[in-house]
């Protein structure tokens, strides 16, 4: 899936942010009603995450404290694009990079490519194959849509997708233990997680728990895709301030009626307009975003300043996070992405 | 395939050997004739190799002198047979055992198992991508004959035994040279091959070239598979001295007359005589070979005494190689398996 940032350029299929109120609601009944076994670990996939998300799954880590493991499909993207590997694993590795930037703690934190780490651990392609035993053309065919035309490369890649939601692919983590784990993920990638988990019992393994986070829209409405070739379709993590206010200036689909008069009369439609959309994800403060929906709602708010409220949001969060991410070395990379025991103990 | 050795019992696809004979002939014509370039690696599937074979592939690597890497395909085994993952890495290690008890020169082989070398060897898993990106399900559906209830381990398999044929699969061994490779192969082995062929040059890398061997007969006649659960139908590695005398005597397929006059007056027949067809693939001693084939389709040498001289040559021949077997350590095994650079240099 692609997110609103930087980093999701270059990812293929739809974008979408996971939408982390109602994932901290929904995640915190969780904890307080049926708290997972404690040792549970989160392996969340990267695709799937974006700088909200990342916020999201860094609360989650620290609620549950326990190991998160972070998949980077290059190999996936290898194979959908039309991109050399090289490029496939340097993406993964900028990727990487952004995320370590939303501020992870190396301790708990095992970030991989496939491509590398395929070759680093032969318990991963033994899952790998154990799972590709277990699941066939027919059932791949009908959860993904896979045809005849399709190159093999594709049609075992669910495989790969499915092996790290078991334990014991990390053995330098878990070792031999089979420990549950809880994947964040957005609703497109339901489909090879539900595959995951009719193999798991199968294998003898947990199923994975999901946690489904809702879509992330374009800048040009919800009805729109966020595409990465199209620069002003969304906010990316490398956006100077300038190309921030442009973008939600101009791009922003706007909820706001045709005239001041009509809009003072009439009032905003907050569930069509981008940038207070984009506010419920990024406001902090609940207090007041529901003090901008009422405004605007009453037609008190006119959308110059509902985008202009967004601006300030934006601008410093990608600011601040530019600057995080320009301190991140390559040894700090590859320190996260180095296969080791974490902080706990199996 | 199958061999008609011990190691072979778990192997999955119908046997045969390399019939040594006509590959001295045909390869030392490539010798002489189109000498191959000097760092050509032989890569051998060892489920295409026999004691006889291994001697082949000895004698191919000594006059060659390149590196030698044989590929053990667990994975496979794994995926086609009812056996669990373990067995499958076990009877890996078996198989390896035999091979190295052939006599092959630690400083120029390397034997690996994919579950193993998989997970040590970040190469090896993106040389399977790259093929598996190159190769449609119609193609591995028209050359291996798969289906839609197949599982997906089974169709992205091929890729598998693809990558092998790469040298940069080994950058231990070959660093980023680019090195084309010969693989002595049984004929079934062949549509694997055809379709790595197919896929190099799109790839950038050589194609591999192929000797052929042809089938080696079950005892009861060329027109009977070797099976592993019917220990009456080949010759094992671990067969005792007593074991062989009886299957020989017992269920190798005889060319010769119903009684001894009969025999005396028409003469065997070589070419179902499966005594004789082995002592074509045992017997050194290409003038007695000729010898005995004169005097059985005379009449002069009967049955029994054809089926002698075969027990006489492989009683010495498989107890000498359970002798070299069973000095075979798991060190020395670990250092063949070890992936490590050989004495080439690229």
């Amino acid at each position: 899936m692609k997110t609103p940032f930087d980093w999701a350029k270059h990812i293929s299929e739809p974008q979408y942010l996971q939408q982390e109120i109602d994932h901290l609601t929904s995640s915190q009944q969780i904890k307080e009603d049926h708290k997972p076994e404690k040792k549970d670990n989160i392996q969340p996939k990267s695709s799937q995450i974006t700088k909200r998300g990342m916020a999201f799954l860094s609360w989650l880590q620290d609620v549950f404290d326990v190991p998160l493991v972070i998949q980077l499909t290059d190999d996936e993207k290898f194979l959908w694009k039309d991109i050399k590997l090289e490029e496939a694993r340097q993406l993964a590795y900028e990727n990487a990079k952004d995320i370590i930037a939303c501020g992870f703690d190396i301790e708990k934190t095992f970030i991989f490519s496939d491509f590398d780490f395929m070759g680093q651990c032969p318990n991963f392609y033994q899952n790998v194959i154990r799972v590709g035993k277990c699941v066939t053309f027919n059932q791949v065919k009908g959860i993904f849509g896979f045809g005849d035309s399709d190159v093999i490369g594709k049609i075992s890649f669910p495989a790969v997708q499915a092996a790290p939601s078991f334990s014991n692919s990390f053995p330098f983590i878990f070792g031999k233990a089979n420990i549950p784990c809880l994947i964040p993920c957005a609703i497109d990638q339901d489909p090879y997680f539900r595959m995951t988990r009719d193999v798991a019992p199968r294998l003898g393994y947990h199923k994975p728990a999901l946690l489904h986070s809702s879509f992330f829209p374009a800048l040009q409405g919800a009805q729109t895709k966020m595409s990465a070739s199209d620069p002003n379709s969304s906010i990316f993590l490398t956006d100077t301030p300038k190309q921030i206010k442009n973008k939600v200036n101009k791009h922003a689909f706007s909820g706001g009626q045709a005239t001041i008069e009509e809009h003072r009369e009439k009032g905003g439609n907050c569930d069509v307009d981008i940038s207070y959309q984009y506010l419920r994800f990024f406001l902090e403060d609940d207090e007041q975003l529901k003090q901008i929906e009422k405004n605007y709602t009453s037609g008190e708010l006119l959308t110059g300043e509902l985008k202009k409220k967004l601006i300030d949001v934006l601008q410093p969060l990608i600011a601040s996070h530019q600057e995080r991410r320009a301190k991140i070395t390559d040894e700090t990379l590859q320190a996260f992405m180095t296969p080791r025991k974490l902080k706990y103990t199996y």
